[in-house]
């Protein structure tokens, strides 16, 4: 299937090394023929780690050993691999784990539970991990700190440009660097996580700390997209901290004030950095023509707002009229209502691109269509919505919904 | 927009007179042009009425008059219009309804509250209900008993084949007859109903034991199906009993065994043209190709097990698979797990026209795909799905998730 790149795809930016972290990834013939599938990601001994996975209750085999191996809260290396989820697989799809885990840890020296995997493709079919273990320890030897694109790169599925964003943050006097990537590209409505996120930085921060930041960080961010309202079985962000950089001390002890205003930053710079990569994601959403950005003002708590801007999100008839470029704000209207949220139809305001269409109850009088028209046609369409009842507010992210997500879902197994 | 006929379309069934009830349409140019759009159902003195509405929170017009004249258990004019749906019109749509009621009372000799009104297609746009009252009259003229056809071609908007359906039962020795209309096709997850849906018999039943039987009937029906999940602001069924027929009295007392007994065949009939014209709406659906049936068996309760097929058939990368003929039972995985209900990967099975492909938390061993290949190609498709943790079961319809609804939905303003 030769999928055009979204045209809303942004360039792969400047990826420097990250100190204790080595990536590179290789063509292990999983499931792809002629491009990388298999990434190895080597951190330095004693980096700790956080994650964040699918609310999805049937979840597939790599969450689960990731889930397990966070308890011990140390890394020390990631194995993923694109074509096949390891999903429904059974008795086959934990030892597919076990054995990548064991083969991993032998090329990196450490526990088995040291080394987190995920997978990501087809469902229900078994992962020939005989194939992936034998292509282990010649991808170990490549190993480099500047693999970074090609980690990128190696964890794409219907994804049509690689992810990754970086950031630097103050602990004290020291900068520290965040990195991550990430990879999308349908069966997104991330319950907790996008399909597969990892997060590098060379800070020294206790896994408690990595773990609560981390949680925050992709509530305001993953969890505010969709694509398609569908929730992946195989959703995984990692957060590792490797300690090579030179910083003040974090104290060990969480939720103290000292330990949040050291961090501030730092939290600031993963939160970005989180909501940049989720961003790219919605980007490429599968048949993607247009980002949309759906703010919610006015409701009566924020997590009233946070459901109706996902209904909206998430309605296929909005979702067709901005692929249609129709600033159709009947069907805003109505996926507000749909929400079941409190809502008072009279209270309602909708508008789109900064002007406002409908107000209390009803079309703006002299309302003129003109720059809104003209607003739709752009790449990036927003959409305001003010319920007119409190003060709480959402932000949320999708795509428009277009030929494009029909043609690379309703052909045979893709 | 000249949308072919619907694959899955069915023929219109004869409709004979049903005593108490004529129906006419007529032109009145509100949207449409060349074809009827303006519909009148008059009910003989006396007879009662029940009906069920939206759960929208943002209800249009109509549906907040409909509700209120409905404390009177009354109705002796039924006047709907298509094309304008009379949402988020503020005092404007409120004004319409009040108009069109005086002047449908004034030609019935009834009081406006014995008025019921639907309006259904583009929201937002002010109803020019001066056009609908000035046709009123003409109409009036021409309302026969065997209007049926045209009231429920007159009641059509993307809709692409007229939705009727009939049948008989036993009160007593009494033979009452049951003739519903109805309309789709776009915006359908009916929360209470579905878009319209016009329902009379002939039968003498108090207006308290009609609410009691519609409601259990649409939950039943209505409520279990979904076309996108959209639910539109305009959902809107009424049951109205001309009392017409012979048949030994039913008492005025709800909830009484004689009376349970008594109505236990009219409930059996009304239920199956309940279900006969939910289907026929899911047949419409907006680009549908093929009809999906839902079978949930095994979850933990009743509740539960409507969940679960409600998210597998709302689910877009369930319904493109659908589309694409792929037996892709790995999104049927996905979608139970993002139900939220209670599910064990480890015990769930999953079938396809009658094949179980996957049990136990794999593929079932030496699955053979070539029945359930066959099955996918027909415009049918069968479904089940065992979560084996319990003895709760429930069925959802839906239709595929194709090209045509991006067309359809994805075109200006349609």
């Amino acid at each position: 299937m030769a999928t055009p790149v979204s045209p809303l795809a942004v360039a792969l930016p400047e990826l420097p090394p990250l100190a204790g972290v080595r990536l590179g990834s290789t063509a292990a013939g999983i499931r792809y023929q002629g491009r990388t599938d298999l990434v190895m990601m080597e951190v330095a001994a004693g980096s700790t780690v956080a994650g964040v996975f699918t609310a999805n209750k049937c979840p597939g085999a790599p969450v689960d050993w990731c889930r397990a191996s966070l308890k011990g809260g140390r890394a020390r290396m990631v194995v993923v691999n694109a074509g096949n989820a390891n999903v429904f697989t059974g008795k086959a799809g934990r030892d597919a784990c076990a054995a990548t885990a064991a083969a991993a840890a032998k090329l990196g020296d450490c526990q088995p539970r040291q080394v987190f995997v995920a997978s990501t493709g087809v469902i229900g079919e078994v992962l020939p991990h005989e194939k992936l273990v034998a292509a282990l320890p010649r991808l170990h030897e490549t190993l480099t700190e500047d693999g970074w694109e090609a980690a990128a790169r190696g964890i794409m599925t219907t994804d049509t440009f690689p992810k990754a964003a970086t950031r630097t943050a103050q602990i004290g006097d020291g900068t520290v660097r965040i990195t991550g990537i990430a990879k999308g590209s349908g069966m997104i409505a991330p319950d907790m996580a996008t399909m597969l996120c990892f997060i590098f930085t060379d800070a020294k921060i206790p896994a408690d700390a990595l773990q609560t930041m981390l949680k925050k960080g992709v509530d305001a961010s993953f969890n505010c997209t969709t694509v398609d309202s569908d929730t992946s079985t195989s959703d995984t962000v990692l957060l590792i901290a490797t300690g090579q950089a030179k910083h003040p001390r974090i104290p060990s002890a969480d939720g103290s004030a000292a330990r949040g205003r050291m961090l501030a930053d730092f939290s600031r710079a993963l939160n970005d950095l989180l909501l940049d990569l989720a961003l790219k994601v919605v980007r490429d959403g599968e048949g993607a023509q247009k980002l949309v950005r759906i703010d919610v003002t006015g409701a009566k708590t924020p997590r009233s707002a946070k459901k109706i801007a996902m209904a909206v999100a998430n309605s296929p008839l909005v979702k067709t009229a901005i692929a249609g470029e129709d600033a159709n704000w009947g069907r805003i209207v109505m996926a507000v209502g749909k929400s079941g949220e409190p809502a008072d139809r009279d209270r309602l305001s909708v508008g789109v691109g900064g002007v406002w269409m409908a107000k209390d109850g009803g079309v703006v009088p002299g309302y003129d269509e003109a720059p809104v028209v003209a607003h739709m046609r752009g790449k990036e369409v927003e959409i305001a919505i003010d319920i007119g009842l409190g003060r709480g507010k959402a932000t949320a992210w999708t795509c428009d919904l277009t030929h494009g997500y029909i043609d690379i879902n309703g052909s045979y197994r893709s």
